[in-house]
């Protein structure tokens, strides 16, 4: 195995031969160490104009508007869907997230996810042309696809609706439901007339938003093992990035930087845990991360 | 493949024929939908004459007092040292319990695996002459296998601590990490000296004890699939039985009864949860559970 079979979307240079170094070093790993977590919004996928996620809820918002149009007047939807960003700004994001939730309250695990597919399967980028699914980037799939071979276990840990992503995980990435860690909702169990028990969504996040030193805290909690690579993108993921590098034998600890108005988005997200806000490129160059420049590193963005 | 060739620990009968019959229907189920979840005490491993976490929190706490001879004085570890059956009594069982948990406060999740994993090397059952990793139940671990070769993932989810669990779950049943559901403590994220990020053990249990109707949310949550096959032998296991068993297609909702003294123990669990308290072999037989009595169904009761 040479370098030059592998990543064949990375372009030749020193963020390429630090990966290739890794996947090279996989093997002094004991098997049950081998783990690795990658952020999913602007890490594995395009989180630019607004988080996919985002768009289902709006989608959702659509089809509940349209089977009870009263439901249009509850405020929050009513800002969301006037575009208004004044209204929008005096409610707050989180409100208006929270109501954008509380769409799927009642809702079995299994219709949620039925939800999220069929949007997944049809609905487009607003301005890149091509099908939301697409979106994901070509050379972290073929990053993954090695450390599987490797027999690394290849997990992802986002802010975004753990369930939203389970229902794409496999599809997308080969990750089953178990190996996805994100912000978690409340479930609650009733009985059914027949006596049955049915499981169905609250409309209440359960805990934290799994973001900055809460995922690393969940990486422990729900997967158990310590990564040995993290990639990720934003100020959210600094915690889980320091935690991997800070590990013994071969780490990496990797950071897009998207920098790459032409094919993608040009933007910097800060770090603003644990220290003042800083660019989380900069602080990805200062602590010795491998980051990546979309714009000089990558080929070939998206899949095919 | 035929039944004869399957489960040679399972004595000929209706329970083994049942299970056999999932076996071969597990075709029937989408790769996807193969999970199956075991509850651990009482379920795979032997749980009397007490639980072997709590048998390994003992053992701690005796390392402990040796180190530190003040931590005796105490009054929850006092009345344990001095099998204080009044002053237990007085205390109660949860503050005992959380003292013990404290033992492990500061700990990284690393030394608790190293101490949890050095107890269970060494350690004997107080009653049944073996080692206490061998108290697993063969028949149990020859379903685990039959259900892999399947592509079932097989998953634990236990009322007792996870990190303990995770310990060994990988040696003895070929379970990793992050298919472990129990109860979980919460972790602390600090730096160390050096700046390094730091995860710690607190002393807090995170959310509620997963038991009962939090198996249930708790599978939905962490392992993000419903359970096809279950098994339980205790009040606490009910609502994830009966949740397997209202799905669709082939499920299985297995149920261990302890009616065999002369090899391991004779008692009965109490379902205490949606309903009045009803013995848990009465509640699996009323709704059609496959009730393993383990005096008549299994030929041998012990891993080797």
């Amino acid at each position: 195995m040479t370098g030059l079979d592998l990543l064949p979307s990375w372009r030749p240079g020193a963020t390429r031969d630090a990966v290739v170094a890794f996947l090279e070093h996989v093997e002094d790993i004991p098997v049950a160490e081998r783990v690795a977590c990658f952020d999913n919004d602007g890490t594995l996928w395009c989180e630019r104009p607004q988080y996919v996620q985002f768009e289902f809820f709006v989608h959702a918002l659509g089809a509940r508007v349209k089977a009870d149009p009263e439901a249009a007047h509850k405020p929050e939807f009513a800002a969301l869907l006037a575009q208004d960003r004044a209204a929008i700004g005096e409610l707050g994001l989180e409100r208006i997230a929270m109501a954008l939730v509380g769409l799927f309250e009642g809702n079995s695990p299994e219709e949620f996810t039925h939800q999220a597919r069929t949007f997944m399967a049809t609905a487009s980028h607003p301005t890149l042309a091509r099908p939301l699914r697409s979106c994901v980037y070509q050379p972290m799939i073929e990053l993954i696809e090695e450390l599987r071979r490797r027999d690394v276990t290849v997990t992802i840990v986002s802010g975004g609706g753990t369930e939203f992503l389970r229902a794409v995980s496999e599809e997308l990435y080969g990750v089953p439901p178990e190996a996805v860690v994100g912000t978690l909702i409340e479930y609650e169990l009733s009985r059914g007339e027949d006596g049955a028990p049915r499981l169905l969504r609250t409309g209440r996040v359960a805990g934290a938003a799994n973001e900055g030193a809460a995922k690393v805290s969940n990486i422990q909690s729900q997967l158990g093992r310590r990564p040995r690579l993290v990639a990720g993108n934003s100020g959210g993921d600094r915690e889980m990035l320091e935690w991997a590098a800070a590990g013994e034998g071969p780490t990496l600890a990797l950071l897009v930087d998207h920098d790459d108005a032409e094919r993608e988005f040009s933007y910097v997200s800060k770090a603003e845990t644990f220290s003042e806000a800083e660019p989380i490129t900069d602080v990805g160059v200062r602590l010795g991360w491998t980051v990546v420049s979309m714009a000089r590193d990558w080929e070939t963005v998206f899949a095919g």
